[in-house]
């Protein structure tokens, strides 16, 4: 029994939706999440600025004593992922390699659909992981810049964000994919307009849900699980920028199991002491 | 005669709609841009944060021996202008103040419309300057925070774009403005789409535009103007990230005119040295 926390971060909200699963599968898990609200988006960054900021976040949460990191960012996990692995000796679990084998599991025909921001899907992250697991697998994917713009705005459900949907959807969707990985963690706060969009015939996976599985197989092997009891349980927010916005967000994203203790952090301070 | 650049800011591309009337009135002056695209968007950041990055892009400016600053950013506008007044002696124009000066001229029955983003919109600088400049005016102001990701997403027009601009204006234009304003640089790129929601009754007031109207009126007075020959002038952008994505964007802010030399530099790091 292992109870230290559990690091978890995201470039801003998009994470908490890995945190509500950790939250309903591994009720006893304390938590520390770092959401980088002041410089939310990474999908319009470059490969070398995420991984600056992830190194930065990963540092801290370290120091925070954590016994493990969920890197629950798609653009951070597909750029960061190994250089973060190289660097720390703890567990780090990315969302893309999950998020793929349960894809390949799921998939009838094998052709598979992705949609992420346009940092993730340019670094074909999701094909190439796709393709090691099961080579035959046909992948189709798509940036869609204006769904975490959607989801921050909180339109979850409505015409315009249908409409968008069925344009960012209308090219993969003619590719008859049978599965639609959502590769980003804002995105499953978007599942019900995109099952309407998409329709029955095609299965979402959700990479929020399929990285809590590879995070539970890993504790339990490496029997980091904390104590099921967790009189001690602690779950406490870090954010770069705006607390008040983000605890708002937290509200959306978690519902009533957010107690809205956020507190705000500035890492290049830390940097610079 | 004064042959020094002038610099302009914004929290990223949205600026380049100044730089564009100033290229055209101003065609002899010498620009140095900077577009802090690694921390874009602002609108959605805390006041405290937007006034540290404002005054880290001035300093950069200054050391470049600009004759003048363009706040070409509607949220710094709002919230750093006068810390950084304060702080230069030379002279810092925003774009706030004379957007509501023409707006007020321009206005037949005093009833006047603001879009901006949500922080420009959240620190009332719209309402405050059109009062100070005309007392009766009504004022109605609307957060409109899908709009910049529309423009960078390059939704100029089209179906989306304009069912999102109905409903945002839906509530103003109940109001029965007279007058709309662009508080955002990004916006003068949507104003064929916001001038069809809004009907030829409403007056389109540009920022872009009326900030050149109070830069030209403060280099002529203050003797500041470049030759008009200009045989040496020069324009240089930099920014903080991806100038490979800013080059694309600035063809469709500036068209032909841009000629695509982008430089990336780390404000962060310049401040650590």
């Amino acid at each position: 029994m292992n109870n230290r926390p559990l690091g978890i971060f995201d470039s801003g909200v998009g994470g908490l939706t890995v945190v509500r699963e950790i939250m309903r599968r591994l009720p006893g898990e304390s938590i520390v999440y770092f959401g980088d609200t002041a410089r939310v988006p990474y999908g319009t960054k470059s490969a070398e600025t995420i991984r600056r900021y992830s190194a930065q976040i990963a540092d801290f949460l370290v120091a925070k004593k954590v016994k493990a990191i969920v890197v629950a960012c798609n653009t951070a996990s597909a750029l960061a992922l190994s250089s973060l692995r190289s660097k720390y000796d703890l567990p780090i679990i990315g969302v893309i390699e999950p998020a793929c084998r349960r894809a390949a599991e799921v998939s009838s025909r094998n052709k598979i659909g992705v949609i992420g921001t346009e940092a993730t899907v340019n670094s074909r992250a999701y094909p190439s992981a796709i393709k090691k697991i099961s080579p035959r697998a046909i992948v189709a994917a798509r940036a869609c810049p204006l769904l975490v713009p959607l989801v921050e705005d909180g339109r979850l459900l409505g015409d315009i964000t249908e409409a968008v949907l069925a344009e960012y959807l209308e090219d993969i969707l003619k590719k008859r994919i049978d599965t639609l990985i959502l590769g980003c963690t804002h995105y499953p706060l978007l599942t019900s307009a995109i099952k309407k969009v998409v329709g029955k015939k095609v299965t979402v996976v959700d990479s929020a849900s399929a990285v809590v599985d590879a995070l539970k197989k890993t504790l339990e092997e490496r029997r980091l699980l904390s104590s099921p009891r967790a009189s001690r349980r602690c779950r406490v927010f870090y954010v770069s920028d705006s607390p008040e916005r983000f605890a708002k967000m937290g509200k959306r994203f978690l519902r009533a199991h957010f107690n809205g203790a956020v507190k705000k952090i500035d890492l290049m301070e830390e940097r610079d002491v």
